[in-house]
């Protein structure tokens, strides 16, 4: 096991009546504060792996750079400290409060009433993908993620997302955090210049508003989900035209938004 | 079901080969913007339920107020738009930016190094409690949370949180958010006055750093979760005085730190 993502600590387990002392796997938990062009920006609280791709990520989500090789000049990460320093190649220096400033929709008309800050207005976008995956490629999918993650396994205590193609898994990545996972896949993406438009996103975690969003922003145009999704993110979902499917576990699977794009 | 929680959607369901259009009950998302003071303050993303206790739960647990006798003037929320006006009695004009400032611990000494926000020093206190619960105690109050949340067992897609005795529950919530699940139960004790040093908080999520800080900052010494707890966590349970448990299912519970408050 990787000593970056689970340590050891001796616990007190009780089953039915006895107690035992013994050792358990727990996963870490890491502060990572953001330093953008010398100011304080955000600090991420994740597993210390894959960091550059996660800040990468997370400020492409927040919209603050759209590619690393033109808009970013430098990264270094202090891994003591917990501190990434970034500089821009324009010397912008937005606040997190700015980016996470809520959007006010005109008072009429549908449109994206699901989009709640204005920096998502600015970066989310619909998918033009004609891929489709298979319902039996999608439980073989969500299969290799789980069975991919020792860590999971270890702990319970993580998220997992991967990039795929509709027959296997090309990047995985492993988080304490939802959001973050998605970011190092992201910022992987970013970094490597991968096409993902006709790529499937698959995750462990449940599908709120704020990872339908991340999805889009990523590019990808098919979320499938073990978990539970919310009216909010299948409004996003809607309206992005993003393929949605959750609740996937053993042979089954629910579709909830743009079922044309899953094929029996 | 309450309409605030949940709605109905049709989704298309697989299972072992076969499709089948079907109702499904899925969670609601609701984005609630607190502007304190005339400014915007912070955007959450909940279960559009006690949004007034969440509120005021949530500035306390950002240490923008102590109690809500004393420093709420008013607070006013448009449930349609989706805004909570806060107005203190001391016109403070705080932003969450300088609310999640980086707390850098001096060089050496251990203390405090689990700490990673100034709010967090300031207002995460030491437990004294010297209440105890049994595991069989610890077993039954998680069984009491789970059977009370009819909303888990719909959707799979929110979290409980409950104050209880070491007996049995005196207060529970629901939110697709683990920290607006503490944050209304904190807003109720608040808002009540109850005093909470001498109970048990039971929840149904990982017990991350950031979950650890909120339940010393309601005042429990006991806290029960059903998941994963993360090694940071842990530490600052350690030194904040707090018993932890977690992975309490079925009839096993495991005890990570303080294990003298749990009794055969």
């Amino acid at each position: 096991m990787d000593q970056r993502i689970t340590t050891q600590r001796v616990i007190y387990s009780y089953t039915d009546g006895e107690l035992k002392k013994k050792e358990d796997t727990i996963v870490t938990e890491f502060p990572l504060t953001i330093v953008l062009n010398g100011n304080e920006f955000a600090t991420m609280v994740c597993t210390p792996t894959y960091l550059k791709e996660m800040v990468m990520g997370f400020l492409a989500s927040e919209g603050v750079i759209r590619f690393v090789k033109r808009d970013i000049h430098s990264i270094t990460i202090d891994e003591n400290k917990g501190f990434a320093y970034v500089e821009t190649t324009t010397k912008i220096t937005p606040t997190i409060q700015e980016h996470t400033k809520r959007f006010i929709g005109s008072c009429c008309g549908k449109s994206r009433q699901s989009f709640y800050f204005q920096n998502d207005v600015k970066t989310a976008k619909s998918s033009m993908t004609v891929q489709t995956v298979s319902f039996s490629q999608c439980i073989d999918l969500m299969k290799q993620l789980q069975s991919s993650s020792g860590t999971f396994q270890a702990t319970g205590g993580v998220h997992n997302a991967a990039i795929c193609t509709p027959n296997k898994m090309i990047i995985s990545r492993t988080d304490i955090g939802r959001h973050n996972a998605l970011d190092k896949l992201y910022g992987h993406c970013l970094i490597n210049e991968i096409k993902v438009q006709d790529k499937v996103l698959v995750f462990s975690g449940r599908i709120s508003s704020e990872i339908l969003l991340k999805a889009s922003k990523i590019g990808v145009g098919i979320l499938l989900s073990k978990s539970a999704p919310t009216e909010l993110a299948l409004q996003a979902a809607e309206e992005l035209n993003i393929t949605t499917a959750g609740f996937i576990r053993g042979n089954r699977v629910n579709v909830y938004t743009h079922p044309e794009r899953i094929t029996l």
